[in-house]
């Protein structure tokens, strides 16, 4: 019985989607929980979770390991697992990895688009690397199982996380730029590294990251899929929708500005086109995971390959990623 | 009359150093209110000083503008700014900006040692100069008139500063680093570019920026400032002693690892010798500012030259650095 795994999603939840999810045949979902929030911002975003836990118990349960995907599905709910797409929630303090773990985080991003207090984000113009707080905090990383994300970070960063990262780690939604040249997708470089050290590569589904936007194919999307498996292997690749769902663009403007300008960033909208640009029309919401599963098999995949991309892929990273390293205990 | 004002210092506050700062008629001082602290963190120290104001109040008061330093002279007093060696208090907040203007502060660190949401550190093998959030952070630093500082900063990220800010910078405590080379001291670049844009360098006493170290002579050393003045003018050179009067070694132990490591960091020190280095014997604490006179004298500065390396050129600097720049409100 195959499994289906979206490792990134935003969107406003609401009881609305946690259904479609279900109707979607979504077993794991990783939603985040974080830009630009704080750690004690981030706690209060946890409070809410654990409310919509609480109020609908029916459709979604936490997610904290594997094991948690099967027992989801075995039950019929979507298994949520947190994440946040910066290091603020850690502010400059290490030993808020561990607690944030403890909270429930299973993946952080390094940086979100600027530098951080860790790595280089993909819109800054110089990339000096992963930074001396950055190596004591990957190190700590790997020990406790908080997954490594570059999803928005830039070349020499990933490619420094990569090599000091003594796990592999995770992009967990962007695309091949040499499919859709955009500083926030990825290079062959990083590709080629991310896979040969059991790395996960999630296809963005957000219509900046497609080749032609919003007006995209699902052939189109499917074929860089089997081109990307093509030249880096099916195994270390899967789903990382981006879905940002029933979101007013205040929260695009948020993701882009946080507090870190006076002025306004457009990240990748501009002036004239400054919100969410449409969904294309093969991936308006999470009833269309069967729509992709076929795009997928349109394309020449094998029934076992399109498993291994809907979710197993993510799976299997998921059973080795989330624990604590007894290695280094 | 002349004044004599010390740009850095962080000392373990005592109603005997507040003393002795009146025995050494030091007029004015900057002292250190946060090394790593976060907001919060900062407004208990700005409280912790705020009681400090009222219990010593024969002493010190408290400094926000050029003219507070004469007012403080008049009364036999000595005015106390603060100032940040990092850029932690403002988070990833650029509008705290100005409220830790209002809440007193008047220098802060774009980095210390380390990369910071703003600028590199000197202790990063990379120096990417200023970030993103950085231009925009200077700009507002600029507009309500927080002093750049940098200190701790390295080489491209102090040029740049200087090179992005409307504003003279400052730093406030450094040695020219062709006289001892330290990865904290400044190359003739940073020294040119600096004056030149009517910045401020402090001169530090603290052994680790000294030929010599703890053996550094004042002759040693009044002649180091006296090849600063030739060759970079005896407008822009003053005091910052980064005087760290009593304080334990864990003080130390927290201005080099903050929360940034789960290993311990030596900075400057070493394994065999980790806590603070013994004072220069003509420097022990604020009585002594009477002696550097002199050593400037000794080594052929005129009087008035004196009077504006001790204190007259911070003052001028004063003047015009800490209120709002009403061309951009």
């Amino acid at each position: 019985m195959s499994v289906t795994i979206d490792c990134l999603q935003y969107c406003n939840w609401s009881r609305k989607i946690f259904e479609q999810m279900r109707e979607g045949s979504l077993d794991a979902v990783h939603v985040t929980i974080a830009y630009h929030e704080d750690f004690r911002q981030t706690v209060e975003r946890v409070s809410e979770w654990n409310r919509l836990f609480q109020e609908h118990g029916d459709l979604i349960v936490a997610g904290r390991q594997a094991v948690d995907v099967i027992n989801a599905r075995e039950q019929n709910k979507t298994a949520v697992f947190f994440g946040f797409q910066n290091c603020s929630p850690i502010e400059a303090d290490i030993n808020l990895v561990e607690v944030c773990h403890q909270l429930g985080a299973r993946f952080m991003q390094l940086s979100y688009n600027n530098q951080s207090l860790l790595a280089t984000g993909c819109y800054e113009t110089e990339d000096p690397g992963i930074t001396r707080m950055g190596r004591q905090v990957i190190a700590e990383m790997n020990r406790v199982g908080l997954v490594i994300d570059m999803s928005h970070s830039s070349e020499r960063s990933t490619l420094e996380a990569i090599e000091h990262s003594s796990r592999p780690i995770a992009i967990t939604h962007a695309n091949p730029a040499h499919w859709h040249p955009a500083l926030r997708n990825k290079s062959d470089d990083v590709l080629q590294a991310l896979s040969e050290t059991g790395g996960m590569l999630g296809f963005s589904m957000y219509p900046h990251h497609l080749a032609g936007g919003s007006q995209c194919t699902l052939e189109s999307f499917c074929q860089m899929v089997a081109n990307t498996a093509e030249r880096f292997g099916v195994s270390h690749i899967g789903l990382g929708s981006d879905l940002c769902q029933d979101q007013p663009d205040s929260v695009v403007e948020w993701m882009r500005n946080g507090r870190w300008t006076r002025e306004r960033d457009f990240g990748e909208g501009s002036k004239a086109a400054p919100g969410f640009p449409d969904q294309p029309a093969w991936f308006r919401d999470n009833r269309d995971f069967p729509t992709l599963r076929e795009g997928l098999s349109h394309v020449g995949f094998q029934q076992s390959e399109v498993n291994l991309i809907m979710g197993e892929n993510w799976l299997r990273f998921f059973e080795h990623a989330f624990s604590q390293n007894e290695s280094s205990l």
